[in-house]
C-alpha cells in the first residue's frame, strides 16, 4: 500500500516555519502499521499543488494533504482539488453551522469571507473540525486518467493548524483509514525508550539474542538521538503479538536498566510520576544547564506537586547565597568540581526541605575550558536521605545539545535512584513482616 | 529557476525524527533570492530514491539531496545516483585522507567500512567535510533522458548530520550556486523581527503606507508565530536596494518600538547584548515559566557575564526562603498577584545585587484557574533602580506556548526598559556637558 503526504504552504518553502506535520502524521501512521512512502512540500501555487496531487494520485492508494483550507486568498487546496477531480463545490449546512458557532462562541461577528469554508466538493465525506472553522474533506477517487490499473484511491484534506489537524486525524481519519485499507494481517508495534547507551552498543547487546525472532518475522528498528535510543519492535501476521512480547521480554532482560519508558514517554514525565507516586519532592541547583532541567520538569503537568524550587546559580556568589556553597570549596576546587557539586546538591536539599536535590555544574562552552577541565566537563550530584552520589561525564557538544544530554543524565540518575529506593523500601517492608 | 530538495531517510517516514534540513536549507536559499519549488522526503530504498531523483532532474535546474552518504548499509544515495547517471565510482585521495585524519585525531582505528566514503562519482566536485567523514558531492547533469529542452542541471549531495551539512552548505555550496545560477538582477531581502503585535495589526499598520513601494516591486511577507511576527521585505532589480531601504524606514517609523532585531536575531540574544554593552546584570525569579526564561537566556553564549541567578520558586515556601516574599502578601493576595510579583522581583534584585530582576508568577494551566484569576493570568514584574514595573497579560495557550509567550513578554519589557534607560542616560549626559 502506498501512502503519500502533501504539505502545502509557501512559508514552508521560504523556511519561515518548521514542518512538524510530517513527523506527527508519519509517526501516527507507522505505529498503526501504515508507512508513508513519500512526503512532498509545495508552495501555495495552483500549478504546483495540482501537479503534486495529480502525480501522487497516480502512485498512491491514499493521499493526505495539509493546509490551504482556510478563508484567505492563499488557501487554494479545496478549490484546486475540486477542479482537478471535476467536482462541484456545494455549501454544507453542518460545516456552515460550525463556522457560525465558532464566531458566536467568541462573541465576534462572522466575517463574510469565512463562509467559503463551508463549501465542500460533491460526494466528499465532511470531517468535523472541533477546534476551528475549516472542515477536513475525504474523497474517493475512481480509477481514471491519474491512475492506471483500476484501483481506487482516497484523498484526505486536512486543515493546517496543528490543534485542528491532530484531533481530526486521530478521531476521524484513523478510523476511516482502517476501514478503507484494513491490514491484511495484524500489526503489532512497540517502542521501548532507552538512555545511557549508544546506538551501536544497544544493537550489540540485543541484535544477536533477537536473531531467531527476527527470522520469524520480528522487525527491529533503532532510532538514535543524542542522549537516547529508541528500540522499535514490530511484527505482522497471526503470531505478531507473541513475537513482539517475546522480543520485549528479551530486550528488558538485557538492557532493562536503561529502559525508561515506552511509546511517547518522556524521561521528565517518568521522573515526575515516580516522585508523585512516592509523595516525594525535588529541588534543583543548576549552573551550566541554566534552567533547562527545571524547564523540562515544569513542562510536565502536575510538576508543581513535586518540584519545590530550582536554583540557577550561575555566579559563585549565587552558589554561596542560595545554596550555602563554601567560599573555601570554590577557591580550592573551582566552581566545576565534585566538592562544589556535592555542596550545591546538599545545600539545595537542606534549604528547600526536599527529599531529593539534583545539582549540575560544568563547562558548556564554547569558552571556559582548561587543560585539566576541558569544555564538556560536568559534575552531576544527587543528594538524598543520608547519601550524595556524583557523576562526572564529559559532554562535548554544542551548547544546546550539551544542556539536553546533561539534563538527561541527571534525570536518569534520579530515576534509577528512585527505582532502587523503592525496591529497598519494599524489601525492607517484607523483612519486617 | 526550479530548485528541488530531496531528503532521504526511513526514520523520517516513520516519524521518528523531525526534518529540520528542509527549513534550514529553504531559509538560507530564500534569503539569497533562490526559492525551493518542491521538497520531497523518501525512505532509504533504492527504488524510491532513484525515482525521486529522476523525477526531480526532469523538472529542476538544481537538485539537492540530504543523507545517505555514510558508511552503513542503509546509506545508498552515493551508489544509486552514480548508477542512475552512469558514472563510475573512484576513490578520491583527499576524501580518503579526511576520513583517516578524522579517526587519527580521535585516536581510534579506522573501521574498514568507512573507506567507502572516499568513493566519488567520476567528474564530481568533492565538497570537503570539516566536521565529519563523508564528503559532499556536486555533479553537472547534461541534458539527457531525464530532462528535455537542452538545459543542464546540477545535483548536490549533502551528508545528513546537521553540523556537517550546514557548514558545508554555507562555505562551499552557496558560492557554487551563485556561480552556476547568477541572479539575473540583484535581490535584496531584509527581515525585521517584531513582538507585541498580532499579524493582522502589523499588516494594518504598515500595509497601506507600503502600497506605493509594493507597486514599484516591493514584496512584503508576514510570518507569524505565537509571540512574534516577522516582516520580510524584498525586491529584485536595479532599484531593489533603495526600495527595501525605504520600506524598512517606513516600517521602523510606524512600528519601530516593536522591532527587536533583524534576520536571525533572537530576543534573548538582543537582551544579553544590551546588558553586556551596559555592563549591567540580571536576576530572574520564575514561578509558572519554571526556568524557561533562564534557559532561553543561558542559551546565549556569554550569558554568564550578565545573569547572576535564576530562581525557580514554584512553592510558596521557596518564594519566601529565596526571595523574601512576605507570608502576609501570599495570604492576602495569593501567589499569582501584583504584590507578590513585585516582591519577587525586588527580593531577587536585592538578594543577588543585580541591576535588574525580572519576576514571573501566573497560572500556566491546565489546572489551577479560578473565576477571578482564569488559567493564563500572569504578572510580570521588572525591578530596576528605584522603580518596579508590572505587566498583567492573560496568556491562554497550551503549557509550552504559555511559557514561550510569557518569557517573550518579559524579555520585551526588559529590552524596552534598557533602551529607555540608555536614552535617559545619554540625555542626562548631554545635559551635564
Amino acid at each position: 500500500m502506498n501512502i503519500e503526504l502533501i504539505n502545502t504552504g509557501s512559508e514552508l518553502m521560504l523556511g519561515r516555519v518548521l514542518n512538524t506535520h510530517q513527523q506527527w502524521i508519519c509517526r501516527r501512521l507507522a505505529d498503526l502499521g501504515y508507512v508513508v512512502t513519500r512526503q512532498i512540500t509545495v508552495p501555495d501555487s495552483s500549478h504546483e499543488i495540482q501537479q503534486a496531487v495529480r502525480e501522487a494520485l497516480a502512485r498512491a492508494d491514499l493521499v493526505i494533504t495539509t493546509g490551504g483550507l482556510g478563508p484567505t486568498s492563499d488557501d487554494l487546496t479545496r478549490d484546486l482539488i475540486s477542479e482537478l477531480l471535476g467536482r462541484k463545490l456545494i455549501e454544507d449546512p453542518l460545516a456552515l453551522a460550525n463556522v457560525k458557532r465558532f464566531f458566536a462562541l467568541r462573541k465576534r461577528p462572522m466575517p463574510a469571507r469565512t463562509r467559503v469554508q463551508a463549501l465542500v466538493p460533491e460526494g466528499a465525506i465532511v470531517l468535523h473540525n472541533r477546534n476551528g472553522t475549516a472542515p477536513g474533506l475525504a474523497l474517493e477517487v475512481k480509477p481514471n486518467a491519474f491512475r492506471q490499473g483500476g484501483k481506487v484511491s482516497w484523498l484526505v484534506m486536512l486543515p493546517g493548524p496543528p490543534r485542528e489537524l491532530q484531533s481530526m486525524f486521530l478521531d476521524q481519519v484513523v478510523p476511516q483509514i482502517r476501514e478503507w485499507f484494513p491490514l491484511e494481517s495484524p500489526f503489532i508495534c512497540h517502542t521501548l525508550r532507552t538512555t545511557g547507551l549508544g546506538e551501536s552498543l544497544v544493537e550489540e547487546k540485543i541484535g544477536d539474542p533477537l536473531r531467531t525472532l527476527a527470522d520469524a518475522g520480528l522487525e527491529i528498528g533503532y532510532c538514535a538521538r543524542t542522549g537516547e535510543v529508541d528500540v522499535r519492535l514490530s511484527a505482522r501476521g497471526t503470531g505478531a503479538e507473541k513475537i513482539v512480547a517475546e522480543a520485549e521480554h528479551i530486550v528488558r532482560r538485557l538492557i532493562g536498566d536503561h529502559i525508561f519508558g515506552a511509546g511517547d514517554d518522556q524521561l521528565e514525565a517518568v521522573v515526575v510520576r515516580l516522585l508523585s507516586e512516592r509523595k516525594e519532592t525535588l529541588a534543583l541547583a543548576e549552573s551550566c544547564t541554566g534552567g533547562y532541567l527545571a524547564n523540562r520538569i515544569t513542562n510536565v503537568p502536575g510538576a508543581s506537586a513535586v518540584l519545590l524550587a530550582g536554583l540557577v546559580t550561575y555566579s559563585n556568589e549565587a552558589k554561596q547565597t542560595f545554596l550555602g556553597v563554601r567560599a573555601d570549596s570554590l577557591a580550592a576546587h573551582g566552581a566545576v568540581s565534585e566538592p562544589v557539586a556535592r555542596e550545591m546538591a546538599e545545600g539545595g536539599r537542606r534549604r528547600t526541605g526536599a527529599d531529593y536535590a539534583l545539582a549540575i555544574t560544568g563547562i558548556a562552552g564554547p569558552g571556559g575550558g582548561a587543560p585539566d577541565k576541558p569544555v564538556g566537563t560536568v559534575f552531576i550530584a544527587l543528594a538524598g536521605q543520608g547519601h550524595t552520589f556524583v557523576l562526572n561525564p564529559i559532554n562535548q557538544f554544542d551548547r544546546q545539545t550539551f544542556k539536553y544530554v546533561t539534563s538527561q543524565q541527571a534525570l536518569e540518575l534520579l530515576r534509577r535512584t528512585l527505582l532502587k529506593s523503592g525496591r529497598v523500601r519494599q524489601e525492607g517492608m517484607t523483612n519486617e513482616e
